[in-house]
């Protein structure tokens, strides 16, 4: 068979390339750093959007839609924040045909803009907590681009929370980051994420606590899934966030901010994408079985539709390909592109024995299975290759992390994966000093796996790595 | 009790503010023509997006996502589009600190950017019909704006597809306009609509044929609540989307758009809405039966749980208010005001007699109901205010529907509701009188009350109204 995708081991960003382009899941805008997403790979967005924006309204979050435009003078307010952004933006300057009195910028991020209305919202310890989510797109104008992964323009959620108290801050920016994060990112994309908290230089432009999931990519980069975000008081003084206490005293909120983007789905494509292409875990997969019509006759459609049919009645999401005009080999080549979990090949020689085909994504294993037994078969391969994908990512996490001692061993092992040392070891020194190699301090955690309070708690790990 | 709201007899625009801020909907952003929409008006757009989405799918289409940034030389490719869409652009000049080489602008419509890909992924006649579909934002600077009827930026669905043959992108458009559109804004919205043809001056910039749907609202006016469009070989033509055809040959393919946005928020509030707030429809309704303890004490708290759970368990969106520290007029008020369609209110008192009160939104009734049939009076309820909710608005547009004669009588019944007329009293030199005085041709339809291909055809009749 001609080879349709550059092995991972020749070279692993070109073969993402191809994986991107010939699964058709996405292609370059006509705009610098732009994407256009195509079908194959928005669905597979949606199905993200629907598992995680359940578990935001169950951690209480209420959905809003806030403005693309921001007035440039909204950013200035808090200092580090514009610096942060500046050089990013997108400004508008016209519009409907004249200039502008005030240049507006296209949303890189919204805590300035949700900051100006929570001010206005809140007036009373009884309006706190405010908890608000949006799904939309944004815009920071990138140097480098690449799809997915680095898109000047994407999609994503925000989260703007606004509390009375710092420990309630803190205590709903965790909550985010595990039940809805960690949760959705182990349970559905399949994905081990090492949960920690950013050095004060990796921290969002800000914020005064920024916690991080980052994921160890097939060729040992890390990609960082997701923040959370403690803002301290920054933008409630900015904004003048403020509220009447119960004791009767004007108080300033605390406020949060997290947020995850189209990013997860170039997460997905390297952390379980294989030489044929895309494996999508079950859980997530828009399309979870493909039935497959090898070729028409001896009622192989018939069964085929009927089979189809049993399948979305057992609850399974099904696709249905009866495409005999293309060659079978083609089709299944781009379904294993597409990474459909399961594939059922219903063709006439094996129906003579009762039997359709099985083919598992995961390992390419091919079982005849007797029709009466298919939708259990099915079923029971989706249960189970939704634990094996995310057994075999956490394998290759464990043997590519490297416990060291130094930082010169660090920024070595981080030639292939992540390195693991004292932070003590780095400080803040050794974090420029591997900033300078391409490396750089994924996050902090503490010496039982729990997420530090600050950086300068006694003891605390640091996981080193080259990223995306 | 206070008046809460400005009566829609003494002043209905005011009204309409007054409703969109005291339910806590939406307010202006910051920029000229914004919006926030807060979680109670937003849970209403999710429930739409909901219900709309899998029409549109099970018409066939897919969802992908295009880039919100279109160069200007796309838009200038289509001459009509160009001159219907450039007093509305909204420019970027400049992007991550730097002047751009050539000005991009914020997507008014997608139509050409869309049309630019389409000419890639067409190739033969087996890629056609290519079916596409986004939920995105959108921005037109335009002059006058009204919170969900009219701003710069507002949320919708575009549709964008590309046929073989005139016949099939006319079928399409049709298949939309009514299987996806009319079916929801009838069966869910509850709003009755008039399905018809637009005029040749009323049509889409750069359509050869545009079918729209228009509601009257309960001031007499019109507005279009979603629009279909063929638009011939036009698109296809500047952006040399062909194909190969089955015979060889090298053809132009035809193309449709088609949108709805958040102005149907706008359209429910006004066709729907009484003079205490919302009133929604139960099918489309976030919270469909609000349950309310009315005050602590007897059990009654445990007895709402129960209940809410029990609702739930049915089937039904429940809400739950517990806020006894809230008087429970005001909460009485801010419920009417949401258009909850229905309350159930849980009290010691009643439940003493082993009752709650059943109180529907549609009239305002309050009914006694035993606990044990609850659930079931709720949910034949909701059934029933469905569709009264329908034939009320239904009841009122037959009657403010005038068959007349003449346009002048057409532009006199126009002061208070839609005229209907033949097409042939009007023609483009009375549309133009009629527009003057500021009133439009809503649409055409044929006498069987069908839509027309062709405002040629004879015998059409014409809807004249004041329009948002």
């Amino acid at each position: 068979m001609a080879r349709v995708l550059t092995p991972q081991a020749e070279d692993f960003p070109r073969w993402y390339q191809d994986v991107v382009a010939k699964a058709e899941l996405a292609e370059p805008g006509p705009v610098r750093g732009s994407q256009v997403i195509r079908p194959v790979g928005y669905a597979i967005w949606e199905r993200m959007v629907d598992e995680m924006d359940a578990r935001i309204k169950a951690a209480g979050a209420e959905n809003v839609s806030f403005p693309l435009l921001i007035p440039e003078s909204y950013l200035r307010r808090e200092a580090q924040h514009v610096e942060g952004f500046s050089p990013e933006l997108a400004v508008v300057t016209h519009g409907g045909g004249k200039p502008l009195d005030e240049p507006v910028v296209i949303r890189p991020t919204s805590e300035t803009i949700f900051g100006e209305f929570m001010a206005k919202w809140v007036q009373s310890y009884r309006d706190l907590p405010l908890l608000l989510n949006q799904w939309c797109n944004v815009l920071r104008w990138e140097m480098r681009t690449r799809l997915f992964l680095r898109s000047a323009e994407f999609l994503w959620q925000e989260g703007h929370t606004a509390h009375a108290t710092e420990a309630d801050a803190r205590e709903y920016a965790r909550k985010i980051l595990h039940e809805a994060y960690e949760d959705f990112m182990v349970n559905v994309l399949a994905v081990p994420v090492t949960v920690g908290l950013k050095t004060v230089r990796e921290r969002f432009a800000g914020a005064t606590r920024t916690y991080t999931l980052e994921a160890m990519m097939r060729d040992g980069k890390a990609l960082q899934m997701g923040t959370s975000h403690e803002l301290g008081q920054n933008f409630a003084r900015a904004f003048e966030i403020d509220y009447l206490s119960a004791a009767g005293k004007q108080e300033y909120c605390w406020t949060t901010s997290w947020g995850s983007s189209t990013r997860m789905v170039g997460g997905l494509i390297m952390c379980h994408g294989d030489d044929s292409g895309l494996r999508v875990p079950p859980r997530l997969a828009p399309i979870q079985a493909q039935v497959t019509v090898v070729k028409h006759g001896d009622g192989a459609l018939a069964a085929a539709a009927k089979l189809r049919d049993a399948l979305r009645d057992a609850g399974v999401r099904v696709g249905f390909d009866e495409r005999v005009d293309i060659p079978f080999g083609r089709r299944a080549v781009n379904a294993e592109l597409r990474g459909y979990p399961v594939r059922v090949e219903v063709g006439p020689r094996d129906l003579a024995a009762g039997n359709v085909i099985l083919v598992r994504r995961l390992d390419g294993s091919k079982t005849p299975v007797n029709m009466a037994d298919a939708v259990g078969a099915v079923v029971a391969a989706l249960e189970s290759d939704q634990q094996a994908l995310f057994d075999e990512a956490d394998a290759r996490r464990v043997q590519h992390t490297e416990d060291v001692r130094t930082l010169a061993n660090a920024i070595e092992a981080a030639g292939v994966g992540f390195a693991r040392l004292p932070w003590a070891k780095v400080g803040t020194a050794g974090e420029t000093k591997a900033n300078e190699l391409g490396v750089s301090v994924r996050c902090l955690i503490r010496p039982d796996g729990s997420v530090p309070d600050s950086e300068d708690e006694k003891g605390l790990i640091a996981y080193l790595a080259r990223s995306y």
